[in-house]
């Protein structure tokens, strides 16, 4: 039997991971007896097979917040909570708060259990390829130095150091999920700099206009909500020990530029869907997607059985499949 | 005019670079009206030609203790203040309160000094080979990730992350070395692993007997004491400008094997200290030191003009002039 706990659950992937937990009722294999699931606002509770499913809003930046979510000993912990780039940058102290101070306290709020009892659950953490800043080759190698160009980055892969010293030593059993760019991400649309990576593929499906402010020719690196789970879910079960002390992993990811996404549109949507992605170049935005990765090798993960789609077709089609009831409202086949 | 911070004035590097800098009495040029020489315990005053050199005991691992330092408004910060690897590996607690958090109230008291005032100091900051952990290549290159097998080479590649980001938003124009393994260090002989690369030659140069716990063949990659005050005082006054982003640099260094600090020792000490050198194997020492790099890139560093020595003779010819009075005890040339 096995508790789970999830921070950050209501966000979106957070949400998604524990609705794949309570629809399954398991997590590798292993029956899960209790699910908690906290975030900064109280995350709605999935319908499942779980018999313990408890809510609570739990701010982890506040000192000694995680404490008693760690006292109950869940067996495995998915951190995904942070604020975003976008707001870690405009407020410096929230975001190093937050996005690092919360998971050092937390891990210290392991470290203690540990010693109280011995527990060392695993933990699973959510990191991103913005630990990488430019300059870049055209791939960026499994081993290349993280030197972040945000604080968001830079507190990423702060905790993923934290993650790997107190794996070392024993206090946690940690894998770090370095993740692509999400797409499609559904809801609506925002202000991120990656957010038109999604809108020109979801609005479009949706009979809606969507805005394209860089050339077809740029090229980044994702994965679908769907893949992103499934790291997650492997992440939780994979055996350790064979992954050895680099524990922090370069999800794979698809690597695919603007036209290859319109294409995609194009065949799953057909060309009433393509029509109504507008050209629109915006200098800012054409800026800061310069600034990132264009692929990122991922040897390490693939070989520990981590899987992504290999076309942006799929990824259009489990968008379809999972948001849109396996229909796009425009044409297409 | 100048005025200068020392952070770490007690211990062997910081003193020597107290000591360049008062006896020079300038610094890349222009006069230092002012030394201040912090530490643990109170550093010892260098004689010198500088009108105001004050000392006093900060425990850095105080919360504020940095704060009055930086209130007096230093154009350069050179921080050395570290408790070493074995004793950060000891004590896990001891080494995150001085080695992290030490650094960062440090960087905290300098941004509100900047919100303050706009004070943007230069920081230098002495961080280390030991941020780089095994499987290695030969080489180990330029862009190579961190992945630090101790706790302190984790806290100092954090600090590293931090010192880029505050860079990088402006509030000090930071500068991070990572130094090679420094030999010959002057002293007694200590029990840090890596005590015997030195002790193999001071000892013997002193009339002493030495012991080499490890085979002829074993590489690794080493600077003088004279070298790493070379590179404390050009990172001090190089225009930073032309460092870009990545603001933490691999220092360069000599990579040689122990069987090449013999050659030297035998060519500047003779056959008679040669023979002072001792073989007795010691299991933990070689595995210690298996995880240890045997070359690393610095093309970056040397294009700034960051230099080092070439052979070990030119190490050994370092440590006769700069601590023996220019000659060893024992024969040879």
């Amino acid at each position: 039997m096995t508790k789970v706990l999830i921070i950050g659950a209501a966000g979106m992937i957070g949400q998604k991971l524990a609705e794949a937990i309570c629809g399954e009722g398991k997590l590798g294999g292993r029956a899960v007896e209790a699910l908690t699931l906290v975030d900064v606002v109280e995350p709605s509770k999935p319908a499942g097979r779980i018999g313990s499913v408890r809510t609570a809003a739990v701010d982890i930046s506040v000192p000694e917040a995680s404490e008693p979510l760690v006292t109950a000993r869940p067996d495995v912990i998915f951190h995904l909570a942070a604020i975003v780039s976008g707001e870690a940058e405009a407020d410096f102290e929230k975001g190093y708060r937050i996005n690092l101070d919360g998971t050092r306290d937390l891990f210290e709020a392991i470290r203690r259990e540990h010693a109280a009892s011995g527990y060392t659950p695993r933990v699973v953490f959510a990191s991103s390829i913005a630990v990488f800043g430019a300059p870049f080759a055209e791939v960026v190698p499994e081993d290349f130095a993280p030197t972040p160009l945000t604080s968001y980055g830079t507190q990423k892969a702060i905790c993923e150091l934290l993650l790997a010293d107190y794996t070392r030593r024993g206090f946690l059993d940690g894998v770090g999920l370095r993740l692509p760019t999400i797409c499609v991400r559904p809801g609506k649309p925002n202000k991120a700099a990656s957010g038109f990576f999604s809108n020109i593929l979801r609005e479009p499906l949706a009979g809606q206009e969507a805005v394209l402010p860089v050339s077809d020719s740029v090229r980044h690196f994702f994965a679908s909500p769907r893949s992103a789970i499934g790291f997650f879910l492997h992440a939780a079960t994979l055996d350790t020990s064979r992954i050895g002390p680099r524990r922090n992993l370069n999800m794979p990811g698809l690597s695919a530029t603007v036209r290859d996404e319109l294409a995609a549109l194009q065949t799953v949507g057909g060309d009433e869907a393509l029509a109504l992605v507008r050209r629109e170049p915006d200098e800012t935005i054409i800026r800061i997607v310069d600034g990132w990765a264009p692929d990122i090798e991922a040897r390490r993960a693939r070989e520990l059985g981590f899987t992504v789609e290999d076309t942006f077709e799929e990824i259009v089609q489990a968008h379809v499949e999972d948001e849109l009831g396996g229909r796009a409202s425009m044409g297409g086949r």
